[in-house]
């Protein structure tokens, strides 16, 4: 297949942008009737024949080596990683991930030992979130590839959308935001610097991160929750897209620093605020409870080890801003993009 | 991530051949327990919650530029006919495919009008078979990679497995064989020859390929189908895949030749029988019928405007061979595999 080198006069997949190609793309694909979930939430959703309260909950996100892997990250916890992005998306929409495929691109020289690793990252990521893997394709590639595709089932009217969000509802996440951008600089750049046990915690929470399942699920069975996205965007990302979706704006009164960013923010001349709110590549979910229900809800997560923070509240006046201590400053629209770094 | 230089000591996906990596890789996978469908079969089937008798059928298959798109081919083409390759696997079980998702590799440089063709060409292979593409996943690759994954539902007992065939069964195709492995070879192969109307035959059924859903559903709803598999791998590949998985053998009393493969390996030198029974990339079904409903499951057939071709029958023997005019000939166990070209 010919893809003709770039020219400069002409729109290409790095002028566009990820979010660019996929609003270009949906133009040509024909709308499927009575879906449950819009295109372009964390997962899709289509109804299962004969029932019609009943759905089936499907999801696929790719990891690329070159783009998506760094280099001192090991088989076992890249093919882990790309199960849990996945599972990350089924725990904001509150349904339980059941069965896990998996396209493999392989280079030729990838060596046995790499491919029992890979299989066996699989497994420990489908089977951590009660999933399996049950099927999938290998193929040869040029470039170490992994793409998961997760099906799960649920009830229609159960889904946390990311459109629920009402003026007053509370707006919460389920963890602090900005170690797995920290861990990703240590990973890329040697000159950063960190103390071991600094540099394990935040290199960690890059390469072996956790999805917040337990937690969305039992937000879902509350029903507290009146919009719900995962974070791997970014947590300013996040806040934009459930604005835009619910048709509110966001006050955020505490940032969900985590002490050890900010000790590598201090120790590297980076801005914690930075990345805190741009970093990306997190599993955290970020949603909307009915304040009438905060209470219940934070006890439920306690309740399965988890924990949930409050940072703001939906607002009518549809701008999103940092209000500290008087001090407003606008949450921009940005967070991690392909093709445009 | 490190993908270290092969050392020829050890074995690596070249060695191993994409066969020997799906079984290494799946001694680590835990089974899922109440699946419908083994694993390795063209589909994945796991039981729906709630509801014993259906079943979520899933699949996932993966195009890469590389190693699986011609130079010659379009965007359109490939990216209709990764769904197509998708779609002949829900065929071969007697499943209607519902909903896909795709997640796209895409080169920085890929031009805007290459994206809507991409695009253009997904839908096209999902509505022509009535299905739709309801999500999926873009990132940067430096190769173009179309990973389709397709959602169905079905009654676990109605689905048309590989294992079911038993002596005296009829062994059937739904067309004759070789024209996509001629068409490729014109494809890559600037000497070989053929007249400009076989030509446009043989590349269009290697570039723009039907899969044979008609066919499947009307099977599976008649009942009379024992054992099946799409033809993707190629037609001896299936033989023995379906002999190996039903305990029986086949003897082939009659090859599905094509008269234009017949023709261009004439014209080019090539042995129209490696053609045709190693050749691969065709997305035929390969089943076995009950004797009693051979003649019922040609008329269904046929009444799609479809055929259904007897070449030969299934042997309490397991040998796999080729026997006309009282000449016998083995059928290797080979076809298109990647990584081992």
């Amino acid at each position: 297949m010919k893809t003709e080198k770039e020219n400069p006069q002409e729109d290409s997949a790095r002028t566009l942008g990820e979010h660019a190609i996929i609003e270009l793309m949906r133009n040509f694909f024909e709308p499927m009737p009575d879906v449950a979930v819009p295109f372009g939430d964390d997962v899709s959703a289509v109804p299962v024949a004969h029932l019609k309260s009943e759905v089936a909950v499907l999801k696929t996100d790719m990891l690329v080596a070159t783009t998506d892997i760094p280099v001192s990250m090991g088989m076992w916890e890249a093919a882990r990683k790309a199960v849990v992005m996945n599972v990350s998306d089924f725990a904001a929409k509150g349904v339980q991930p059941r069965a896990i495929l998996v396209s493999l691109g392989l280079p030729r020289s990838l060596k046995r030992e790499d491919i029992v690793d890979l299989a066996k990252g699989l497994n420990a990521g489908a089977r951590e979130y009660g999933a399996y893997i049950v099927g999938g394709d290998t193929g040869e590639a040029s470039d170490l590839i992994i793409a998961v595709c997760v099906y799960g089932a649920a009830v229609k009217d159960s889904l946390m959308l990311r459109s629920g969000a009402k003026p007053g509802d509370i707006l919460a996440v389920t963890g602090l935001f900005g170690r797995s951008a920290a861990g990703l600089r240590l990973l890329l750049d040697n000159k950063c610097r960190a103390s071991n046990a600094l540099r394990k915690a935040l290199v960690d929470s890059t390469c072996i991160p956790e999805a917040r399942l337990r937690e969305g699920l039992e937000l879902q069975h509350l029903g507290a929750v009146t919009s719900s996205i995962d974070s791997s965007d970014g947590l300013a990302w996040c806040l934009h897209e459930l604005a835009s979706q619910s048709g509110v704006g966001f006050k955020v009164s505490k940032v969900p620093f985590a002490d050890d960013v900010k000790e590598f923010a201090k120790l590297n001349g980076y801005d914690p605020l930075e990345l805190t709110l741009y970093g990306g590549e997190e599993y955290e979910l970020v949603l909307t409870v009915n304040p009438k229900e905060w209470q219940a809800a934070q006890a439920a997560v306690n309740a399965v080890g988890g924990k949930l923070l409050r940072i703001g509240e939906a607002t009518v006046d549809r701008q999103i801003v940092l209000e500290i201590s008087g001090v407003k400053q606008e949450i921009q629209a940005r967070g991690y993009e392909h093709f445009k770094g």
